[in-house]
């Protein structure tokens, strides 16, 4: 039996309270015990990445305080009611079935009369048919001629999950040869975003992918409007031009106004999609429907990763406490993002919706007020640029913010260069493994300005190459880690009734049905 | 006579301590209160901008109080000394002279034997004249072909505020007929970095500004190497494709491996150097000369008020002295940057740099640790992309993040559609109003899970368009800002102390000079 509990009602919490400040990384980091940690801290992941945990402030006992909360707290039950299929999103009293996209973790799940898992599939199936058929010229535009460019219109994460995938996979793709067609993005309501894009393009031989579940997103109608007037103007009919990626009942999913329409339901979140076909319409356009499937491959293996209730065997349940312990015990506000791979340039911003906007709530799954923070602020930028940017903070800033580094040993695009003795690829790798000893050991100095106090912790994820199979595992990990931490926290980490007061308002300032302030800003702006 | 102080020891600081949770804008900016608020809580900025703040949590109790830290930490006096040529970065013992660069607001400063406004002037006339040149097709390439790309190789403030400030004029050059070379920027020592931009391009037709400051930038002059292995490998003499930006001491200085070399010199801190030749060359090259010295007239009318004494007139000194008032009484230990405007999509990412970097030190500029936070957090994405993000947490989350918006009128490129009775640029500006309010006054609801409980602070900068001016206006008024607060904290804004420690380690890294963990962590990147 499942009890849902709030963190502050379990002896585990009360127990983790008192080993505050326990571990000093200065002194467990530096000289054997150092490298004994990096040695002994670290589980394997799918997609042959592994989560290397040594700078964190754990040791054996914290360890054993956070197995004592993930067992209270009853995580892998928890985790196997949702793939099972029951409705953990309460508010919303919905399902929870991303993980279903890409792979069967338990029992089958029957909704709405169908087979679930059999659903994913069949979309995923009718995507990739309608991808080969575009690869192979049997889909084509009004002249017969082959599409050659892919833009998704969409906004949150009908947008920035699928970017980051499409990102991190582009160079890799050019490099294996299976580069089929470039991808383009179209999110915000500001029309300079869809006016760049489509003066950078060539509308005659593009392919759009409107992307909506309710079929009613306000900013992607508007600039699929704005793209069809493009197709218009030019010539062109926008039915030949463009498909729906929605669920069955929404308007777009029957309409004569695109090529094909791909389905995704009301249990794939947002900031969950990227493995449905709000990421797999675009991927398998971009790369093809075998890169998006050893993606998904990657994904499913790290989800099975996350069913081991022994938490030093499950990276995202040992990365999902370790948070929580920086964040409810060590009390630090927020946590930075820093991969060293120039692919993953947007992954940061991916994590911050879906860490944001999962457990930035204040309120537990029954309604009721938590009395200790939840989710904290996520950001990051690649390594190295963030060395020559705000790093300066996190080394030697009032506050102290965890770090979360990724790293491989590999570059994507094969071309590098060898300058004083060593390539930029070695370069990269010594960096971030400088980073991690500098944070944790600090370096005192007769000038306080130029001492370090060290103590700040970082996790870092390496892998050999940044592939298909260790994006679908990274991306993974980052949401099973927020959904246990959601757990944790006795959160709904599956709706976002935050962004709803922000609609609302908008829509009477539209309608100039305002006063007082509202009145005023509406004004000063000309609305 | 100046007193450079601790916060923590004015008379001013003890009193706003008592001004606690002294407003609560759930009530403020309601009804008659709210109107009033948002007509006289506004400042007029350069380039057409107003700084906002209604919705910030000061009265005239507040802001008398802030006025009289402003007094007591003698700011204006300070900026003065600044201007005038001190020796305000202590640590590195310089001069602070990028105001500079854009104007002369007080005494001639002589250093180095030489006037530095008539020298920055020189260099920007001499970057002028060689992009006119390229422009006329004076200056081609060895085939006689005029130039059609830029490519800046930069770090940190060579890098991301360029970057900014050309995105964000990019359209409008388009759109007013300006628009002379597209522009790239290769920065990340990942040599995926470099390989994808130089396969983006037409090699053969891009001009490469290499900057580096002290010419000895391992990342800058990695992928320098980069470069011109590529050059020679497509049959072409890097000599005729590379100009430099550096001081005039450096090896890159008077080096025949450059068509010409513009520079910049110690009293320019990297973060601070949009104003200098590290954004002129690029930017004039990509818009022409005109329109970067329309950008420093808007920065440097920004600078002229930042002189103002008297508090509530001084954008920059306000915008900072609330910022500390946020930070130091209300304890928020991040800012979000939240532009409605897609051309300011890597402005955050810029102010990011520019506040982390300057402000997040623990030590005073007396080498002194401090007992008050510093610098916070600073992240941010363009609206409306970010409501469909993370602005759950900045609505629901457990911890409060003040929010600095940006909006304008009117959009850059000139396209707009109309949909559901009104444009995207109407859509746009109606959210951040009601953003706005959203976050000041909340909602309450009987369900507690829709509930907003408001009384989240914001301020916004509002103009008509962001023009050449605007932008360069919104420029300095970062950089003052974050200047005050330095002064605020009593910290050397000027020096970067912390990114050293990771670039010593990285050296040993890469020379196998390491043991214990170090070693271990190298051993796992393969290094």
């Amino acid at each position: 039996m499942i009890a849902w509990k709030n963190l502050d009602t379990t002896a585990a919490y009360a127990k983790l309270q008192a080993l505050k400040d326990h571990v000093k990384l200065q002194d467990a980091m530096s000289g054997e015990s150092g490298a004994k940690r990096v040695k002994e801290y670290s589980v394997p992941m799918a997609g042959g990445l592994s989560y290397n945990y040594a700078a964190k402030q754990v040791d054996a006992e914290v360890l054993a305080a956070l197995k004592d909360l993930a067992d209270e707290m009853q995580l892998t039950e928890k985790y196997a009611a949702l793939y099972n299929g029951e409705v953990i999103n309460t508010g919303e009293k919905r399902l929870v079935l991303h993980q279903l996209t890409r792979g069967q973790l338990g029992e089958n799940v029957i909704a709405d009369g169908v087979n679930k898992r059999e659903f994913y599939v069949a979309q995923q199936e009718k995507a990739a048919a309608f991808a080969k058929k575009v690869h192979a010229g049997e889909i084509t535009n009004a002249a017969g001629e082959k599409f050659t460019t892919v833009v998704q219109i969409g906004i949150g994460g009908s947008d920035l999950g699928p970017r980051a995938m499409y990102l991190a996979l582009e160079n890799w793709a050019k490099q294996n040869g299976c580069f089929k067609m470039q991808a383009r993005f179209i999110s915000n309501v500001d029309p300079d975003d869809a006016a760049s894009v489509l003066k950078d393009i060539d509308v005659a031989h593009s392919l759009f992918v409107l992307v909506s579940k309710s079929g009613t997103t306000l900013e992607t109608l508007t600039n699929e409007s704005f793209v069809k007037d493009a197709l218009k103007n030019a010539g062109l009919n926008p039915a030949k031009h463009m498909v729906a990626v929605t669920s069955e009942t929404s308007p777009l999913a029957k309409s004569s106004d695109y090529l094909a329409a791909f389905f995704m339901d009301d249990y794939i979140g947002g900031r969950y999609s990227s493995t449905s076909c709000v990421g797999g319409a675009v991927l398998s356009l971009a790369f093809g429907p075998d890169i998006f499937a050893r993606f998904l491959d990657g994904a499913a293996e790290e989800d099975k990763l996350a069913k081991n209730p022994d938490l030093l065997k499950n990276p995202a349940m040992l990365d999902a406490l370790i948070g929580v312990y920086e964040r409810n015990v060590q009390g630090y506000p927020a946590t930075a993002v820093l991969p060293y791979s120039q692919a993953l340039s947007r992954f940061p911003a991916h994590l911050q919706q879906l860490d944001m906007e999962s457990n930035g709530k204040s309120v537990n799954r029954f309604g009721e007020p938590v009395d200790y923070v939840t989710g904290p602020v996520i950001f990051g930028e690649p390594g190295t640029n963030g060395q020559h940017s705000f790093y300066q903070l996190l080394h030697q800033g009032t506050d102290i913010v965890p770090l979360q580094f990724v790293g491989f040993r590999k570059n994507q695009a094969g071309m590098d260069v060898n300058i004083q003795g060593s390539t930029s690829q070695q370069k990269l790798c010594a960096n971030v493994a400088a980073q991690i000893m500098a944070f944790a050991c600090g370096k005192q100095d007769e000038n306080p300005n130029k001492s370090f106090a060290g103590g700040r912790p970082s996790s870092i994820i390496i892998g050999d190459q940044l592939t298909p199979e260790a994006l679908g595992a990274l991306l993974a990990h980052f949401e099973n880690k927020v959904m246990f931490q959601g757990f944790v926290w006795n959160l709904n980490s599956f709706d976002q009734e935050g962004v709803q007061l922000g609609k609302v308002l908008a829509k009477r300032v539209l309608a100039h049905d305002t006063d007082g302030a509202l009145k005023e800003y509406s004004d000063l702006l000309d609305i």
